[in-house]
């Protein structure tokens, strides 16, 4: 196969992936159908086959695309945020997620969360997917909160890993109720509470 | 129409709320067939209809069911955990729930948590039917909260509702973990996060 044949087929596999992931943000994954990701992104229906073998394959590298895609922008935005104390570009971080869900519209949250709550029992391929997913963000926290702990930032009482679900599971929920309540308040309330009070020593 | 009739309408139609309740906690909604439903509740499909005027409107339904049933379940829970501490109780009734989990298969979680995720951008209705349940739950959380800050066993630095929509927010978050890590690992450690380390006074 030719270069720009591969180029080609590459490109519109990356143009199948935004499309659906942008569908699955919105709608989950079982009111998403292919005929509706092939007309968005101007494929002939059959032709989706060519590129995912089924649509929990699909589902599965949506899942790696949004990881990889979300962590190379929330590394980015820890490093711009970082001014030599990794703990509080953690803190602030989180306050520019918590700015861009203010704006957002309609408040989609996180596509792991909705997922979680939605395949988790129905596709043990995208239920290792989320858990392959959840422990990459979760180290991230880790060792922020690590970093943290040793400048005595961070409670010690519990460890990091520990602390990581917390900040992870508090944040899943105010996410959901973000979107039940159409407010963006739940997220900014609970990043007060953990970075002012919950995780303090 | 005859008092019997009435009596049967409404157990046919308490069975099939029952049998979508149990297939929307496996599947979620969009997954769940009216075709499904009325085949294990033994009725004929077109006669779903005689009972609820959409499969929305069945899901409003659903989510109001779920709501009063496990609020009693808990008020029951709570008051048989009661030996003249309220918020002890709280503690006691959350490890009883754990333990539950541990036995679950497969582990559900929340109806009103995986709901969240999945419908709360494409239904109105189920949107607002989730958001009054969960105000239901937050305030049982919230009263017994209050009490253990009047009586110095929780920290009175956030308010009673603040404290409420933490515990509500770990919870629905360390559930979607379970769900994900096929494991009640992470609501047993959330539940020692919490009252073992930060809603301590």
């Amino acid at each position: 196969m030719s270069r720009k044949k591969n180029i080609d087929l590459e490109q519109t596999r990356l143009n199948i992936l935004k499309v659906g992931l942008s569908l699955l943000e919105q709608k989950g994954f079982n009111a998403t159908g292919i005929q509706e990701i092939t007309t968005i992104a101007r494929i002939p229906k059959g032709s989706f086959y060519n590129y995912f073998a089924s649509k929990e394959e699909f589902c599965v590298e949506i899942i790696q695309f949004y990881t990889k895609t979300r962590i190379e922008e929330w590394e980015n935005l820890l490093e711009a945020e970082d001014k030599g104390d990794p703990y509080l570009a953690l803190h602030a971080a989180f306050i520019e997620l918590a700015i861009g869900y203010e704006c957002a519209d309609p408040k989609t949250g996180c596509l792991l969360g909705n997922l979680a709550g939605e395949i988790s029992e129905v596709s043990e391929d995208c239920r290792m997917a989320l858990q392959d997913a959840i422990g990459k963000f979760k180290k991230i926290l880790e060792l922020r909160l690590l970093w943290g702990q040793q400048h005595s930032k961070v409670r010690i009482d519990l460890s990091a890993p520990r602390l990581a679900d917390l900040v992870w599971d508090v944040w899943q929920g105010s996410l959901l109720r973000m979107k039940i309540e159409k407010s963006a308040e739940p997220v900014r309330n609970t990043l007060e509470t953990l970075f002012e009070k919950m995780l303090l020593p």
